[in-house]
């Protein structure tokens, strides 16, 4: 490598990225990115994909960076394009997903920061839009360079913010002008991230362990974002042997038949699992923020008996103070806090009693137990579990938003390899169809599976065609309810059943012709045992579109019901019933429901 | 009405959308704008029309209070549902559109803001999003309603923006706890708009021309944008006789047959036009924020030996100071300013030697002249002629953006009555085609015609689902010219051919299986003489796709270099031939030529 040689700002950006091992960068080119994007001519190190929508792109990104070696790129021209990206930078902004986001800019001279006379007009260069104002609401950091000498020191700096303590996305704005400059070539150096805080925190926890009769682990996000995989999670659960629950971001974190699994609690979490975290007295939550989808929206009845103990890297996250008791606030990486418990040489299981009454729970609401047959459609909750029954290790499953998302997260059964993620946060419609694409990009070799809903998959519809042109092996399964099924069970409860929008005004275009004029193979599953046709060929290369017709009645359940704790999920138990398995806090429980009842 | 009963607060937003004359709201239902939505059970007098994605919705509201009686809405759900709309609000900034965007947020107690603990966390309500924060970038007015009470006034404050001086969108953002409150009804009362400057400016005007010998007016968007129509332009061209040129956003205020239309100048300009504008003597701009794509880059060479009185109603654009020497600033409203001059009693006609000469360039360049016939395509100029010479009075013809949109401002004959407009500031890829969704809903009577690129259609291909669904009398117009063609002649042009991410990397799907699986009617067009199929279907009602085939080299001519003043379009002319037409400026022009060849 000749040092001593002048390249292009172009250049300097792929070499950073072919150091981060970005192997795709997701783009849509325009007369503001043009001079940049020359800069993959004949470089073989890095490809380029060109999107049909940067909406798109950004997604792709988004989980290409869940998947990858934890690093993506996208590049889109100014204005449009560069608003055309926010959606899918806001995926990334709430699930923490590390990437950078590359847009074009008008010239300096001809931007509106360029004089006191501009700065108030609306536009000045065409299509400047000031994406970095914009940007700063949700990237970690928004550059935009003005002096080509500094693309060195802005690489370094977007690349230290991306990754340090809670990572994100982040944004790089250039002119067209700085575009075309040259500089002298130097090597890549980046920054070591922030360890954070270093502390030991293992005595602390295996002395709460210790103190406690009924403990249990939750696992979020934060495990993975900090690299740690679900192998770390098998070495934990052999060191620390008790109930581990989920959040749906650590769904995937643990396979579905080891014996320590006791599955997602939450709005929709599973009954046993909701029981196990409102009666455990010690709960240890790691890279989970806890939001009101996991503790319910009467924060101060989540986990009311028990001591919390919490892992975060994100201080806010941690002092939110929204009724949550947290006894032990640890500001720590989540990999950290566990590769120091793994180095202790401390152990700890459980007493027999609690796992007895987790497992007893288990067999009495079974993970699978709420499902309704319905004889004209296909069973959904059944489908799920076929589903993913149907599918090998090596499986990457990505749900989209709204009921077909939950209906995956209530039932699916994941298994040790696969991933399973969606943009929890943001869930934006129209997601999982690009993010599918990043990721049959970052996996060649792993089989995607798109779950999107009939309402999700027009979003972003143009991406089809990108399943054929790179014959990418993913297989979606559209799960079609004939409208907006979320909203239509959310209107039952509390609009009198009035479908303004959800079932009335909508229709579908036909799938079948549609999936068919991409040139993608196509089968319709209406009833249960058509399910079979998965089995039969999903291990055919390339794209495949399965399209479920299910109820459009079909409901999520169970589910919590506005202003209840999460162990009351709705249908409601018999309070006899519900009062056995409440047994420790049925004092506090019955005092939460009167409360409700009076509120209502 | 009985003003005594409480009624929700989407009862009251409903009645001032009918206040404001919008008959259809543009939207997509979640979970955060359900009870809003709720709002529509029962109303007759207003309508929704469900959208397949954020985006389109806030171009189809574009598109329709382009044509409307100027106001449209639309309501999307918080988080992505709010994002989603940016670059379709963007089009509507950029070109003063005024419509309203009504957001859905989550409840006031689960918003980041509710208290100082929970401001720095990224999200705390599901979907949160500060769409405000955001949106303060390009609206008007945006505005987060905290206290139900206030719901009128907040209305009126964002209505009295939307529509004041310079108009251009709002939003306004509602917390689901806000939506569920009622409120006395009362009658919808709006502010009337500042009157901005009412001084007369005739004295100035006509006192100006008669000094004058090249005098020359040229029309932008700010007069539709006033409330005036084409009908006010041909009584101005009763009372003032000389040359009109024309912006783009000004083309369908004059009809092209009329004798002092001169047609549109600037970067993409005719030769002629160009010619007239720089050796006018005096130009008088009429809402016309003259941008560099109307000017050149070279701003200081723009009409450089002419007396400018530019008349804007805002301040900013007036005074950017970009090089431009604007003798007399108008700071008015371009309704009032013409209305003055036709209530006047003067007139004023230019002499005979100025008409003469423009004449002549009109006869020497014409407006068709330098386009090349390509016998194995369709060629564009002379298709796009034909195209105009096969629609009635009463179409609308909506370009995308990029090549198909230059080919079309080129080539376009406008009659009287049609209206023709693309999002020219913002020219997102994927504004045509739901625009024209838009427009068939504002003009249920009109053919709209939706010319579109193979590119730009991908962007928001779902809305062909609408198109079929309602029947929409929507004709495209997909100009396939095989990827992204105005990057390619900037390549071409600029970056040695190297046809990155506009060539290379691009394929495109089957535009006849696509149109077909939607249902719709599908035509090919890939000889000139097949042109003649739109002439003989192009008057039967509903949706039909028809794909030009052009020659992928095609490129856009003439076409200003860069660096180069407006009247030098590429190809260059012979300088003895340029000189001859720019003989005013020969001293001047020579200097500008020799500066911009030693800058190279």
């Amino acid at each position: 490598m000749n040092y001593k040689m002048k390249i292009k700002i172009g250049d300097v950006i792929l070499d950073y990225l072919i150091k981060k091992k970005v192997k795709h960068v997701f783009l849509i080119t325009g007369g503001a990115i043009g001079f940049l994007i020359d800069s993959f001519y004949g470089n073989k190190k890095i490809k380029y994909i060109c999107a049909l929508h940067e909406q798109s792109a950004a997604m792709m990104a988004d989980s290409y960076s869940r998947l990858g070696p934890n690093f993506a790129a996208t590049m889109s021209t100014s204005g449009p394009g560069a608003t055309n990206l926010i959606t899918g930078i806001y995926c990334s902004w709430f699930d923490s997903v590390p990437n950078i986001h590359i847009t074009g800019q008008v010239n300096l001279n001809e931007s509106r920061s360029s004089s006191k006379y501009t700065k108030n007009c609306r536009q000045i260069g065409f299509q400047e839009t000031d994406i970095v104002a914009l940007s700063k609401n949700f990237t970690k950091k928004s550059i935009k360079i003005t002096n080509h000498n500094k693309i060195y020191e802005v690489l370094n700096v977007l690349d230290f913010q991306s990754h340090n303590k809670r990572p994100g996305p982040v944004l790089l704005d250039i002119p067209m002008n700085i575009q075309k400059e040259t500089i002298q070539k130097r090597k890549i150096k980046l920054s070591k991230y922030d360890s954070v805080i270093k502390k030991n925190y293992t005595n602390l926890i295996f002395n709460s362990l210790k103190a406690a009769k009924k403990p249990c682990i939750l696992l979020g996000a934060g495990i993975r974002n900090s690299g740690l995989s679900e192998k770390d999670i098998i070495n934990l659960s052999k060191v620390i042997k008790i109930p581990y629950l989920l959040t749906w971001s650590g769904f995937d974190l643990m396979d579905f038949n080891h014996s320590f699994n006791y599955n997602t609690i939450g709005v929709y979490g599973h009954r046993s699992s909701n029981f196990i975290v409102q009666n455990c007295d010690l709960l240890i939550t790691i890279g989970c923020r806890l939001d009101t989808r996991t503790t319910g929206s009467r924060v101060n009845t989540f986990a009311r008996d028990a001591k919390i103990i919490s892992v975060d890297i994100d201080r806010y996250e941690l002092n939110k103070n929204r009724g949550l008791q947290i006894k032990h606030k640890i500001l720590q990486d989540a990999g950290i806090f566990i590769k120091n418990i793994l180095a202790s040489k401390n152990t700890y299981k459980a007493n027999l009693n609690w796992f007895n009454y987790c497992n007893l729970l288990k067999k009495n609401f079974p993970f699978d137990r709420e499902s309704g047959f319905r004889g004209k459609f296909v069973e959904i909750y059944r489908f799920i579990r076929d589903l993913s029954d149907s599918l090998d290790n090596n499986s990457i499953i990505i749900p989209d938003d709204g009921g077909h998302l939950t209906w995956t997260m209530q039932a699916f059964k994941i298994k040790k390899g696969q991933r399973l993620f969606s943009a929890f946060g943001n869930s934006p419609m129209g997601y999982s169809l690009p993010a599918s694409i990043g990721a049959a990009f970052a996996r060649p070799k792993s089989k995607v599976i798109c779950i999107d809903g009939d309402g999700s998959i027009q979003i972003n519809l143009q991406d089809l065609h990108l399943l054929k042109k790179f014959n990418l092996n993913v297989k979606i399964i559209l799960i079609n309810n004939n409208g907006y099924g979320i909203i239509r069970q959310f209107q039952s409860l509390y609009l009198g059943k009035r479908y303004e929008a959800s079932k009335k005004g909508i229709s579908n275009p036909n799938f079948k012709s549609i999936s068919r004029a991409f040139g993608i193979d196509y089968y319709r599953i209406d009833t249960n045992s058509k399910s079979s046709i998965i089995l039969k060929t999903v291990n055919k290369k390339g794209p495949c579109f399965y399209e479920v017709i299910i109820d459009p009645k079909q409901t999520i359940s169970p589910k919590l019901e506005f202003g209840r704790p999460i162990e009351d999920l709705s249908p409601l138990l018999e309070r006899d019933i519900f009062d056995k398995y409440m047994h420790t806090m049925k004092r506090k429980v019955k005092k939460a429901n009167r409360t409700f009842q009076e509120s209502n």
